[in-house]
Order: C-alpha cells, then sequence, then structure tokens
C-alpha cells in the first residue's frame, strides 16, 4: 500500500480530501500571497489519528504541514513542496468547561471566536483577541504564540494556557492537557511547543485560563506632542489605575488622516490635529472608578504637558467610535495604495529614539514615503508601515521592499529589539533569521529540533534556518 | 595540569576555594535535610568565566552543580557525588534599570530582596515574594521557577522573565536578555531553561518586568463554612474586584489554633470560631476604592452564606497582624512537633473534593494525625501538611512518611494535579517522577537533555529520571 493509501487508513473514512476543490483553499493563503500544493489533505478528528498518521510520516520520512484556521501572516501553514497537510479543523470539540475554577479545555480546531465565546457564557473571558478571531483556531493561535490587542494586560498566547496536548513528530501523545496554575515537575513541555509554528509537534488541545470579566470599560483618546510624552503617559496612567490599562495604542497623525479619507463614519475627535496619538483602554470591576481614575490622570498629564487635549468616551457607541479609528488603519493604509509593512518590537522606553532613526533612514531609501508606524506601544510592539509616496510609482516602491526592511530590521537589532514581535518566522522570515539571531540560538533551536523531530517531517523548512556555510 | 587546576585558573585568582570552612555552607541544605561533598567551589564574577568553566566541564566530563543562594527545598542544589559547585554568588551586578520602560536586568547572584528593592528605588514593583527573599537569588528564582504569596495576581517568576543570559553545558553563552515583551522569532529557549533546575544551562543574567508599585493595598480575613464556599468565595470577589486579588489563602482553624498557642502576640480576631478561613489582598491604584470594593463583596458573600465573619484590615497594623497568622503557620506547626509535608496542585475547583478524599485516607495511614492544609488556594496549591497526633510518638508518626506521602500523590495524580507545585523536583521527588509523569513526557525531557547536555554533566541526577526496566 502507497504512503497516502496507509495514511488515509490512519484518518479514517471522512479524514482525508484529494479533491482539489477541497483542497485549493488550504493551499493558498488568504491574500494570495503564498501559495503551495499538496497530493492529500487530512483531517483527522481524535488524537488518536493525529498519533496514526504522525507515526506514518515518521516511519516513512513523509513531510507534513500542520494548518489550522489558514490565516497566518508568514506562510507557515502553507506546504510550499508538495507536503501532505493536516489540517485541525475537524478536532472541533470543547471538552471541559469549569466556571469555578476559570479553566477551558477545547481541541485544537476550535475557532478562536467559538472560545471567546464559551468563556463568556460562563460569564467569564478569555482576552486573546485578533483580526481574525472569527476563522482562525486556538492550535494556530498557540503553535504562533498569537498577540493581539489585550496583550499589555493579559500578556501573550503563552500567558493564557495552562496545558497542553501535542503529537509529537514519531506519534508520541503528550497528554499534558492539566488545568494546573503550578506545577514545578521538570521541563515545561508545553512552552517549547508553544510558538513553535508546528515544527516540534501537532497541538491538539489546550486547557486555556480564563479571567473575571471586566464589567466596565472606559476607552479613551488623547493627542500627545511626541512619542517620548506618549511613553511617560503610559508610566503615569499604569500608576495611576494601579496596571488597569488593557491597550495603549501609538498612532501617528497620517494614520488619522488616511482613516478619515477612506473608511466611512470616521472623523476627527478633536478641535486641532496633533502629531502623534494614543488610543487607550482601561478594563476593571464595578467599584473600581475606572473613568474617574482615567479622567484624573488624564487632566494630570495635561498640566504636565504630555498630553494637549483629550476624550474619554462617554458611552460604548463613543467608544466604538475611538477604536474604529485604530482598527481601520491597515485598511485605510491599502486604499491609498502599496505599503511596506514591518512587525518589530524593541523595548517600550526605546521607541521614540528607534522611531527618530529609522524613520530618517528609511526616507533615505525611499525619498517621498509616508511613515505610518503605529501599534501596542505598551508591549514596545510598533506596525512600522510606510505608504508609498503620495505622487508616487507603486511598483517602484515595492521594488525596495527588501533593502527598506534589511535596513529596518538592522536598526532594530541596534535597539535589541525583534523583526518578528507577533507574527512568528514561517517561510516570509526563515532566511533573514541568521543575520539577526545569533549562532548560538540558532543551533541550541536546530539540537531541540533534532532531539524532537530527527527526520525533520513536521513542517520542514520553516523557523529553522538550516545551518549555511557563508 | 589537574582539570580541577584547569577550573581554577578559568575562575580567575578570586574565584575559587578549597578551604573547607568555606566550602562547608555550600555542601549542606540549611535545613540540614541534604548533605554532600566537592573538591572545589568556583565562584566565577563574569559570564566569560562561567562559559569557560562549564567549556573545561564538558571537555572532561566533570560534573557541576550549580547553587545561588542555597535556599532550595528538595536537594537541588546539593552536590551529591563530589561533584565541583559552581556558585553564582559573585555575578552580583545590577546591570541596568530602565525605569521608562519597566524593566531591570541583573545578575544571576543578585539576591531576591535587592532586586525588590531596586525595583522599589525607580517607583516599581518585582512582585516575586518569598520567605528567603533576604538571601535566595534571582538566579535560583528563575532556575526553580519560584512561586510565592502573589502568583495569583503575577504569576509565577516565569512570567515575571522578559530575557535571559544563560551558559549551556558546552560553554556556549546564549545572549538573550533582551528587554522585549514581544518576540515570536524561534522557541522561547528561555522557557525551556526556567524551571529545569540547573540540568539544562546556567542562568547568568536575566531581564526582569517590572509593574507599577500598588498605591492601596487592602487585607480581609473572612470566616468560611467549607473549602467549597472559599473557591466560590474567590469567584465572586475575583468579578468584584475586576481580577485585583493578589492573595487567597485557605487555612483550617486548626492552623489558626497552632498559630495562637505558639506565636507570641497572636489571637484570634472573630467572636465565634469557624473550621476554615480565607486571608485574602487586593491592591491597585489611588482611585479604585478597593476597600469599599472587597467590604461590598465580602457583605454579599455574607448574604449569600458563603462567610460567617469577615474583617477588613483598617491600617496597615491590623494588615499585618492577619498575615501574620498566615505567614506563622510553618513556624507554629514546628513547634507542635513533627510534620509530614507536601506541596501539592491540583485544580483551583478541585480543592474541596481532594480534601475531602485524601485527609481520611492519611488518617486511615496514620491515625490521629492533625490535618493542617492550608496555602494559596488561589493557585490550587496547597501545603497539605499534617502534624503528629496530639499526644502520640513523633518518631512513629515520621517513620510513615514514605507511605503518606505515596498516598497523596496517588491521590493528587487522579485529580489530574501536581505533586511539586512550588517546590521542584532536585533529588528529593526525581525517583518518584515516573510514577507521576508519563513516559512520554520524561522520554520529550530526557531527549532534551541529551541534545543539551549530552555528556550529563550539568547537574547530574536532579530532575530528570534515569530510564529503569521495571
Amino acid at each position: 500500500m502507497s504512503i497516502l493509501d496507509r495514511l488515509k487508513d490512519a484518518a479514517g473514512p471522512d479524514g482525508f480530501s484529494q479533491d482539489p476543490a477541497e483542497l485549493a483553499p488550504h493551499l493558498e493563503e488568504w491574500r494570495g500571497k503564498y501559495k503551495g500544493h499538496s497530493p492529500l489533505l487530512l483531517k483527522p478528528a481524535t488524537t488518536a489519528q493525529v498519533s496514526a498518521i504522525l507515526r506514518l510520516c515518521h516511519e516513512s520520512g513523509t513531510a507534513v504541514v500542520p494548518q489550522g484556521g489558514n490565516t497566518g501572516l508568514v506562510g507557515g501553514q502553507i506546504p510550499f513542496h508538495g507536503e501532505v497537510v493536516l489540517s485541525t479543523k475537524r478536532l472541533n470539540r470543547i471538552r471541559a468547561l469549569d466556571a469555578r475554577g476559570a479553566t477551558l479545555t477545547v481541541e485544537a480546531g476550535v475557532t478562536l471566536a467559538t472560545v471567546q465565546q464559551a468563556a463568556a457564557e460562563a460569564g467569564l473571558l478569555f482576552p486573546l483577541s485578533l483580526a481574525s478571531e472569527g476563522s482562525c483556531t486556538i492550535g494556530g493561535n498557540i503553535a504562533t504564540n498569537a498577540g493581539g490587542t489585550q496583550v499589555l494586560r493579559y500578556g501573550m498566547t503563552r500567558a493564557l494556557v495552562l496545558g497542553l496536548e501535542a503529537v509529537l513528530a514519531d506519534g508520541t501523545v503528550l497528554d499534558m492537557a492539566r488545568a494546573l496554575h503550578k506545577d514545578n515537575t521538570g521541563y515545561d513541555l508545553k512552552q517549547l511547543l508553544i510558538g513553535s509554528e508546528g515544527t516540534l509537534g501537532v497541538v491538539t488541545a489546550a486547557t486555556l485560563r480564563l479571567f473575571p470579566r471586566p464589567e466596565v470599560s472606559v476607552t479613551a483618546l488623547a493627542a500627545v506632542p511626541s512619542p517620548q510624552a506618549a511613553v511617560t503617559l503610559l508610566g503615569a496612567l499604569q500608576a495611576r489605575t494601579g496596571g488597569m490599562l488593557s491597550a495603549f495604542e501609538l498612532m501617528p497623525r497620517i494614520a488619522l488622516d488616511l482613516v478619515i479619507r477612506h473608511i466611512a463614519g470616521t472623523r476627527d475627535l478633536m478641535p486641532a490635529p496633533s502629531p502623534w496619538y494614543v488610543l487607550m483602554e482601561a478594563t476593571g470591576g464595578r467599584d473600581a472608578n475606572l473613568a474617574a481614575s482615567l479622567e484624573n490622570g488624564l487632566a494630570e498629564a495635561v498640566t504636565a504637558g504630555l498630553v494637549t487635549d483629550a476624550v474619554v468616551a462617554a458611552s460604548q457607541t463613543q467608544a466604538a467610535a475611538l477604536w474604529k479609528l485604530r482598527e481601520s488603519i491597515s485598511e485605510a493604509q491599502k486604499r491609498e495604495g502599496a505599503s511596506i509593512k514591518h512587525d518589530i518590537s524593541v523595548p517600550v522606553a526605546a521607541i521614540p529614539d528607534f522611531l527618530a532613526r529609522a524613520t530618517p533612514a528609511v526616507l533615505a531609501i525611499a525619498p517621498g514615503a509616508r511613515s505610518v508606524g503605529f501599534g501596542h506601544l505598551g508591549d514596545g510592539n510598533l506596525h512600522f508601515n510606510f505608504n508609498s509616496p503620495a505622487d508616487g510609482d507603486d511598483t517602484a516602491f515595492l521594488a525596495k521592499w527588501d533593502a527598506v526592511q534589511q535596513c529596518v530590521h538592522d536598526i532594530v537589532k541596534d535597539f535589541g529589539g525583534s523583526i518578528s514581535a507577533e507574527h512568528g518566522i514561517g517561510a516570509m522570515k526563515v532566511a533573514a533569521l541568521p543575520r539577526y539571531k545569533s549562532h548560538a540560538e540558532l543551533d541550541a533551536m536546530r539540537a531541540i529540533k533534532a532531539a524532537l523531530d530527527p527526520k525533520n517531517i513536521l513542517n520542514p523548512g520553516k523557523t529553522v534556518p538550516p545551518v549555511l556555510k557563508l
């Protein structure tokens, strides 16, 4: 029997497809940026089937690409070399909800929106929140250590996972989906799997940490004279609120201009323009006086010259209008024309110096490019993007992508930063990684990869750069 | 030149000792429970010296035990087999404090108290807090993923480390002491080192996350009819305060009785005795209304029958008196006589069922033993301890330690719990581990250990159980 037939057997009667129409959406990234090909889509419905599949792949040396909701932005989920695709879409059960203990055990293929909803129905919060939450899966979120808009308060996905069930390359099932806050009985293997982008194992289920659902949420927009003022404001408001900020997003004036130009129903909410803005949110309990706390903190900041004007949303409608300004930036950038994007992080306090150095460096390569760097200031994470010159040629601008990116990433390295804060390495950044990560770290990654996947069958070519003689 | 002489050279002129008087305190655990021996104490003052030492150990196959403040409770820091001891005591510099970015970079041998103080002097908080904080080191805290009293709000040590510098078995320096909240550029190697108890590398420095210093802290003691009521109360107060609880400690009546009997200056603070108590603390900003929030929440809980009486501290002196009741339990247990102790965790909501099953199971083995199970209910972590019978023979009681422990740990396993919530495996629990952790997990640990320390020179025999044919 051929290996493909044996894999079909292992996946069960409804567990595979070779129908080109069914395979097609699994072979291409949703923006059309990455395309692959594959002879077989596997759709196991149980952990035992995943184990049987991987055992066969390991024995036969068959490469396999694990795939969740296919929403990743760096090509990690695409079978570039004709690998078999292992979709988690049928691993879609909610196994257990413990409202008293505030934990939720779900299989990998459950969408993030379904996880959020299950938590909400129990009166609790699962705080991970992403633009793709309707279609991305919790298994993919875990495999890529997804970030999102609530990291400042709740941390990355890593901080939300209490336990994990995963299958290793040889089919070994690691049954570690434990609902424990404390467990110091050896190496924390789940931490190694989280963020490993399907190269060390396939996540099949997880026990997630749920949180009290905030009864009060306050949103405000502050006009600030500079990124430096924004960093100082962050510290002042964290102290004032006792760390209750859940979002602290920096936006330059041009981002607001583009949103107002392209997105229906948006408008400037302040009388005078400002070079920079911060959109912030604080959440807490019903007694916590958050609106007053934020208002008092902002009033003090005006006195101190950190803020020139501020709007605190008086209703959910107003809060939604403020958030719409922030959340429409990507779409507005797209409508404006071509853009070159980066997902970088530096130490929080280094953001102003980073902007001051990296912006002119990019403009020297791409004169007239418009800097639209915005993002999660509270996490030190910027989407450091540039739109093409207002009167410029998009094609000529995009031809500079590699030069601009290398320039930005080199400066990021100088600041001790990361060239992939949220999105991961996948296929997109694997070739660049040796320029930015030490050989010692890459060799340690390779040693671990070789120890757990000696035949390199799991998502080969992704995340872990090959050793090259340069 | 002998290997010991080469190691002395690598450690530099002030970097070693063979003086028995200087070695002695490094060879014995502070309670006298574990004793070892060693021909050489190494005291490197730089990461380069640590690297040179480990390279020599690796080349020559010389076993080495890393040691911080020698405060561990499971023997992980003791050279049982004549290993060389590598003390981090001279790696004691504070490298960088970034108050604006709320990060602190320190070397491994800095004590936890010094770290806390450096954060406080910058108007910030490093929330890790342990009984041994005056002498334990941050490197040891990281190597053992220490817990403590603030885990409910801030997480274990793992959650407080942004970046790490460590030296691998072959002397390779992993320079990852980055001050980044987000970095998805490959495997999170620091997570593997955190909690690995010196078996995968030697931590030489870390970049720590600091937090806003809470301006308000409210402490309360509530009498509750049952552990079940305590679990329900936890959920209600977390919802009410928006997750501002920083401690939620369960205590049985007998713990209070022992404290009042043995510890000067303590007294019962309520008119009538209760079978169980919860000591709780909430912390936050100046506007957060925390005292009212906790008072309102406790009043509602009295109405709901979850609480029979409660005291909210009206001053720091009152708060200290409440905390003294909790913090004196271990000392009171000791003065009362012999005790058998466990450091276990189960899912938070399973605590009542665990107590209901494990308590009589222990009494069947040790009739008359007095159950003094107390601890971090909010983390699902109990110090499930027993004192000898009131009129009993301590020696006969202690002879039952192994039987009692195995009984308790077997029940912990049935509840999906951990036999070492905070303290680690070290030497103490390594033989028992295969009974409680799956072969799949142990094999994965062994594969990683072999990949990163192929000659098994780093803390051999600790944490990772050998493969045995049983």
